[in-house]
């Protein structure tokens, strides 16, 4: 905290997590039960229609809807309503990852029907009241709290069969949320206390999942700290690494994960000296000196990627992110972003460098 | 964390949050302005009346109540209601303490009326959707969303006037909040986080309080750990300390803030070896190595009472109080209590002996 007086505004959501290994479907139930829900309509895309069935094993289900394509098409959006209208639902169930909440959100959004949650992913948009569909390749988001599922259960028995390589890459993308949010433009001490609480839990449980990917501690703990990344996130905003990251997917196409994966030590070297506050919330989640070390010893054991030579970056493109990026830097970033320091960033992220080099 | 599986159950309930110094009347403001209020009525009892006036001079205000009563007498509330329907209030605006807010929850639960509260002391009610009425002196108390301020808008340059003995009996009672809800029956992860956050928040500001009544810094932050320790104690519950507290208060008369503030040490010794999760939540919120020593440390700074001897407690009363206390042992504690345990406690209390010979 600074010497500052403090000033923020937060809003916090309404929204009940109910949290248990192997209990979605009973916490279904109970749901079902507790909103005399007449007509429930439950959404899953095809690959996930079998751990759907599963879940919804203890209710009766008026409606299976199997239509959901990524980014939310419009047309498919009006389709999943007009199901919805027609069946009368009254509430809607969706089992899976971002594309399917996100297929429930824009029914939510036109219909006001309320939403009960299952995600089978770190996705995280199960926690935000962030919408967002397609019309003609061109995506629109919004926010309204219509969309926000008034209900998230979360079972990390249905993630098990999550891939560990992909757990560790969207595991990693929650880490840079949670970091992000320390000082995004919307940063406020409640975010960062939530966001703290995530690199705790991400920290802790993605080395677990590295070591067995049946560990039930280290699911549990990954899944908790992607609902927590997504709520700080979405609260605070994007930071100075997300804009960079934007800008390194956007014009030089690199990967979305293992961007994010490589950008963030660079990033959290680069501010940190510069946010005391930022930095002790790091060093505390992480149990270790400083919020650096701490990232650097789960990427290792994580095995995360180091350079961005590796992913079709090269000293080229330089320049030209560096030029783009310093548009789009937050006003509020602690740390003044100069053509200089931002080369320096960059450079160091495509060789794989110390990231402690930018500390200074 | 523990091995075992994660299984909680979370409500976060919707408020907005405006923090800020000096901020009160903009803030007030605004909230009119985005409701588009037509009819205000303004909350306040006769001593915090001042504040209110000063806090409200950018509003329009339809009708002031100052007719506030500890613990809300039924009749007091009716009488409220009365004037709120009569004229066609939309916005409730409640300035002060519990007793105040107390009374805006009242008129809230019949009408519907939302609230943005002004918090002017540590009391936290205006962080719950808790809401309590007085009938021939028996207390009832509730639970209801209707009760929830929409708005808090917390401006600690209000609580510049509060004593500083006052402050810190206060704080230390919103440290004991936290602490308890640590392992409270209905303890969950996200509620562990807050509490974190108001340990830190408050053990960080009380000194400051202390060593200047007029700490800008110090006064955010107890406001703030404030706020923090009403959200995490209404979704907890009570655990074992507030237990203690509610018989030595009810059968034995003690003083609530000197009782709080001098059992706090000795449930902390007594059950955080058990709760290792806790411990090191505690430890890492004050920035110590065990959160006993972090406890001990801010006692001393703010001058904490010591020994319930001084407060008219005596040896005699113990087997009687550990007979009652027995019996409301919260089903989860950590530590299993016995009467010999609790003998042991009691008797540390009450002499002011060191904390710690209950942590074996």
């Amino acid at each position: 905290m600074s010497n500052q007086s403090l000033s923020f505004i937060h809003d916090s959501l309404p929204q009940k997590i109910r949290f248990g290994f192997g209990e979605a479907s009973a916490n279904l139930l109970e749901e079902v039960r507790t909103r005399n829900a007449q007509s429930v309509m439950v959404i899953a895309g095809e690959p996930e229609m079998p751990i759907a069935k599963q879940v919804a094993s203890e209710i009766e289900v008026a409606v299976w809807h199997s239509d959901v394509v990524m980014h939310v098409p419009i047309e498919t959006a009006q389709a999943a309503r007009e199901v919805a209208v027609d069946n009368q639902v009254d509430l809607l169930v969706c089992v899976g990852g971002g594309s399917t909440t996100g297929l429930a959100k824009a029914v939510a959004l036109e219909t006001g029907i309320p939403i009960v949650a299952v995600p089978t992913t770190y996705a995280g948009s199960e926690a935000t009241n962030v919408w967002g569909l397609t019309e003609e390749k061109r995506k629109t988001t919004g926010v309204d709290i219509k969309v926000l599922p008034e209900t998230v259960i979360y079972d990390s028995k249905l993630t098990l069969s999550l891939p560990v390589e992909m757990s560790v890459a969207s595991g990693l993308n929650g880490m840079a949320h949670c970091v992000d949010s320390l000082w995004a433009p919307k940063a406020d001490p409640i975010n960062a206390a939530l966001a703290g609480e995530g690199i705790r839990a991400l920290s802790a449980g993605l080395p677990k999942i590295v070591e067995d990917s049946q560990s039930i501690e280290g699911r549990d703990e990954a899944l908790y700290g992607a609902y927590l990344s997504a709520v700080s996130f979405a609260s605070a905003g994007s930071g100075l690494h997300h804009k960079i990251c934007h800008v390194l997917g956007g014009t030089f196409n690199l990967p979305h994960a293992q961007t994010h994966a490589t950008i963030l030590p660079y990033v959290l070297a680069f501010n940190a000296p510069y946010a005391p506050g930022a930095e002790q919330r790091m060093a505390a989640a992480f149990g270790t000196q400083t919020g650096l070390e701490g990232l650097q010893q789960l990427r290792e054991k994580v095995n995360a990627p180091a350079r961005l030579s590796d992913y079709g970056f090269s000293a080229d493109g330089i320049p030209e992110a560096v030029s783009i990026v310093l548009e789009k830097v937050p006003a509020n970033n602690p740390r003044e972003v100069t053509e200089e320091n931002f080369t320096q960033l960059l450079t160091a992220a495509l060789n794989g460098d110390d990231p402690a080099i930018l500390s200074n």
